[in-house]
């Protein structure tokens, strides 16, 4: 019988800049009596950013012109929007008090992923880390040192979609995992070829570790057992080439 | 510590039209000793439109002529075009051989969730339940009468996504949970707003019991156990209202 079991660490304490993250989960992995060997670490990229140092103080932006407008318009604060302007190559929609940004690194969200909350300060923004799948690989090659053993790391964090309403947790990066199941001419139980061909396994982890990782619960770090873990791959690689794309 | 555990039924047989897809699923887990009280079944949809009937014969089919000049420009089927166009209230968008249809529900997905693959008979489509949280609310109520206990059920789909390669699997329908956990007021670990207040919990259960539902694995059926259920509602009124949608 196929079994999945997922765990959140408890006991993670608040992440700050500069801080080892590894030695944090897997002391918090010891504490619990959690073995990190082979599975999945799904880690909430808030935490990631903070230990990297990739929060900005909002008492020393100075908005341009460009965001004192759009700010004024949605109502919104101008320190905000500068730095999102900042981390986004393109605005891709903007309306309904929502600014939907493509980021440096190609993903597609609101504000460009730049987040006031649950920041380690207040008034400081949170951007996203500068590299998440190299965030990933770090975080995994560190927590290897210390274990042996197969382990994949997904670094994830809530979006909005078009079309429905609500946030799913997506893969920002990955590490010792091919961020997508490429099942080109599998054959489903008819023996015909499959419609879907390609799940995204590390946007499905992420998922799957959002159940656990309510924002106000303090569990940054969720632990996926029981996957049989395969490939290796970047989530940037798996971000639809905007020649292909209908929707930009 | 917060755990989560997925387990799929195993055993499930080949389900055919009119099939009582709950004694199945009931018997599955009966087998296995899993005992379907608090938690969440995911069931695949494609099973559950099979169940209802919800499948349509290619050779019955005759394509209009639009179906057959989309068919001839994508190369496609035209009678599976046809049938696409049925259950479509409107194509989004149309490219890159693909076809972005919004569905008499209301889902923006490709070809309207009509699928050739894994259908009951070969030449055969399967269409989307005619109503996924009248489904979801049919098999909870089934499975209920059998064992007392909370319970909730959620019917799922691969959807692609803009933006992203690569399939996860959403909720189309929903029963004995809120599709979103609304948490507009709850505060972070600092006390401040909470920046992402609706996790699409549905969502997130189904993309996670996708990570044990390979297509070609024969396990339409996934039991997760740990959560705490609360809350009740429908897919279907968690689609964006298109007014104030920005991709449509």
């Amino acid at each position: 019988m196929k079994r999945i079991e997922l765990v959140a660490l408890p006991g993670i304490p608040r992440v700050r800049a500069g801080d080892d993250l590894a030695a944090l989960i897997a002391r918090a992995a010891r504490d619990a009596e959690v073995d990190l060997h082979d599975g999945a670490l799904v880690v909430c990229q808030k935490v990631v950013s903070i230990a990297e140092g990739r929060s900005v103080a909002l008492a020393d932006v100075a908005p341009s012109a460009s965001a004192r407008e759009i700010a004024a318009a949605h109502g919104r604060d101008p320190r905000h929007i500068e730095v999102v302007l900042r981390e986004s190559v393109r605005i891709v929609r903007r309306g309904h008090g929502v600014l939907i940004c493509e980021t440096r690194h190609g993903f597609i969200c609101a504000n460009a992923g730049v987040d006031l909350s649950n920041a380690s300060a207040a008034d400081t923004a949170v951007l996203l880390p500068e590299d998440p799948d190299a965030s990933a690989r770090a975080l995994r090659a560190a927590l290897l040192a210390d274990r042996a053993g197969p382990l994949a790391v997904v670094i994830s964090d809530s979006f909005g979609r078009p079309w429905r309403e609500g946030q799913v947790d997506v893969a920002l990066g990955c590490a010792g995992i091919a961020p997508i199941d490429d099942r080109a001419g599998a054959l489903d139980l008819d023996g015909r070829a499959l419609a879907v061909t390609a799940p995204a396994t590390a946007d499905q982890l992420a998922a799957a570790a959002g159940l656990l990782m309510r924002k106000d619960a303090g569990t940054p770090a969720i632990w996926i057992r029981g996957l049989a873990l395969s490939g290796e791959g970047c989530v940037r690689d798996t971000l639809r080439d905007a020649t292909l794309d209908l929707f930009r």
